[in-house]
């Protein structure tokens, strides 16, 4: 297998962007990676989008993406799994170039969620949940977490505050962020007055919807080193793991199996740890899931999200950097582009290219993207070489 | 890049299958793909669906599908390309065995397309092609490949007989099919006597509304020839390919330039030339897509295919069978199981097991998949070892 590097990366401003089609963010974004790379070399194209389908009436991404980039006559492949059909995305680029049929992959995650009411938002969402024994029965996404948030609250005491402070902490990185949609910081007392949405989570705990892409460029670490415009960054571990798709069949909800799974094989197959790692992005699709995440990674005890969160633990000057980026919560969730917009802002913090919210000394960062309620999860190591 | 063979196949009877689930006809193909190949070892999961969000409400196949299959803690993913995704879903499972990601990969695609309403399917169906361009205004696949038709009647005479001799040659190959949807034959008489869709395309020039899945299991030839229970028959060659969406935008409306690029890729990776293939299964989505496809790919030049069709070239017994499976058209069109299914009547043919269909002497196969109206192609040559 062919050692695999992020030579380009680029990205739109998030947002609710009525006067852009799809395919025109999706090409924005494109063109805006290889802007960055210094190469305009495409071999093959690798969409991630969960469902353009519904949500803008156009399936074959594939062939309307390549079409209006400019690039026909070469490979072209859609990916979905999800709310991780970015992560998906990266994981295709990254089988083309490692198993030789690609010398330059392009990665792009995009979707278009704003061109829709809420109610017909709600349902495209809902059917990354289980439609027969979910989906149908009335339950969509707030709900189903806000299962996940109530039993962790009812066995570990995890508090409302706690849950509060990942939407804080979140947006005071995002109120740094060019590219987020909402880049503003909000407070504790905003959060506990903002709308109940599904009980015990409120508006602000909920990521938003969004009109978003980014992109990534990938080729081999021996044409990364010739191209010499940026540091290599390479992407040294992957894993992707499923888990059953319904909460019901779970023996144990506040476990994500995928999400543990998947952290391990990226982390085996770096040949790291997870004290290796020096920061995340990871999917706060809603502030209990971030908590999840970090508690089924094993960056923290279970239990112990809530409390760490509260004390700074995840914070951008704090022991483990979380979601620098702003996360799901302040930058935005269009759905398919979130999992290349996680690497595109470990790339940038590994550039040493992050501004204000430059973490000092970052070399190692992990993306974790996840599907539904934790039905699916990739998770990516990328390090300065 | 590792080379790669195919194991094992699956498929179930292709029709109206009301009483079955999108999830339990891709498991039930998933489960008679292992009793086949002697083996349950799977290490990925790669599904291609063109569009369960629109026909059944549900995305996120990844997971659910290997839920039921009860296969969890692994690599799954879904691929998209309209009625290309089966294909792509092959070269995605063998990009997973080419890299050395995963041992055995498994291939399912499917489709549960009778669910909604004739309108429904349309609209669904309708989201292959260019939906600002062409959709949105009224036209839809029969209208498309209509003006082919048109078209290539205009250029070069090919005549309504030449068109219904398509479907009258893979209804008498479908006839001896027992999976196929429609295992009849039918006369000149009542395909020119069969309700105008859209002149000059009548009800038995399409391909039906189908509910079907088809499986592979795929991997390394070094594996294969340790499991000794079919002789040894492997991918040498994959193209993959796309073109603009939209008809509006082609300099030749009669040029399938993916199809031509696809297959192009694929001899060259296999090291083999047009001559030297014994037989293709081909995307006769409608009669005139199997003609263009025959003279994009080199083996009809083009304008011969109609003449060369009514003389009985492409029959079972003519110089270059095409559709032994009864296609697209007789075994029924469930579109993200169709580019698997056509491998799997390969996969038979090479094995010699394809009965009173079986082809004396097939060593080498085509399959050409297509998405939309030739917006994207993958083709895979399969050889007998």
């Amino acid at each position: 297998m062919k050692e695999v590097a992020i030579i380009g990366i680029g990205i739109i401003k998030f947002g609710e962007l009525w006067d852009k089609s799809l395919r025109d963010i999706a090409v924005e974004s494109a063109l805006n990676c290889l802007e960055d790379s210094g190469t305009d070399r495409i071999d093959s194209i690798n969409i991630g989008c969960m469902s353009s389908g519904l949500f803008i009436g156009q399936e074959h991404l594939a062939s309307i993406i390549a079409d209006y980039l400019g690039r026909l006559n070469i490979p072209s492949t859609r990916v979905e799994s999800a709310c991780a059909s970015g992560g998906l995305a990266v994981r295709s680029a990254f089988l083309e170039v490692a198993a030789g049929m690609s010398d330059y992959a392009l990665a792009i995650g995009v979707e278009k969620m704003t061109d829709v009411s809420m109610g017909e938002a709600t349902y495209a969402l809902a059917t990354a949940a289980d439609q027969d024994y979910e989906a149908f029965h009335g339950i969509t996404f707030p709900g189903l977490y806000a299962m996940l948030a109530r039993t962790h609250m009812e066995r570990w005491g995890t508090t409302r505050e706690q849950l509060a402070e990942v939407a804080i902490k979140n947006h005071r990185n995002g109120s740094m962020n060019q590219y987020a949609q909402f880049p503003f910081t909000i407070t504790l007392d905003a959060v506990l007055k903002s709308t109940m949405i599904a009980d015990p989570l409120r508006l602000l705990d909920c990521s938003p919807v969004t009109d978003g892409a980014a992109a990534l460029l990938l080729t081999t670490v021996e044409n990364a080193k010739k191209l010499k415009k940026h540091p290599v960054v390479v992407i040294s571990g992957i894993g992707s793991a499923v888990d059953s798709i319904a909460l019901s069949q779970r023996k144990d909800l506040l476990e994500l199996k995928a999400v543990k799974t998947a952290a391990g094989m990226a982390l085996q197959m770096s040949g790291r740890t997870i004290n290796d790692i020096d920061f995340a992005e990871v999917h706060d699709c809603f502030t209990i899931a971030e908590i999840l995440v970090l508690e089924s990674m094993g960056i923290l005890e279970p239990g112990k999200g809530g409390p760490a969160t509260l004390e700074g633990y995840t914070a951008l000057d704090g022991k483990f950097p979380v979601n620098p980026s702003g996360g799901l919560k302040s930058k935005g969730h269009p759905v398919g582009a979130t999992g290349v917009a996680q690497i595109f802002e470990i790339v940038n913090q590994l550039r040493g290219n992050s501004g204000k919210r430059q973490i000092p000394g970052a070399r190692i960062g992990l993306a974790q993207n996840m599907g539904g309620s934790g039905g699916s999860c990739i998770c990516h190591i990328i390090e300065a070489k």
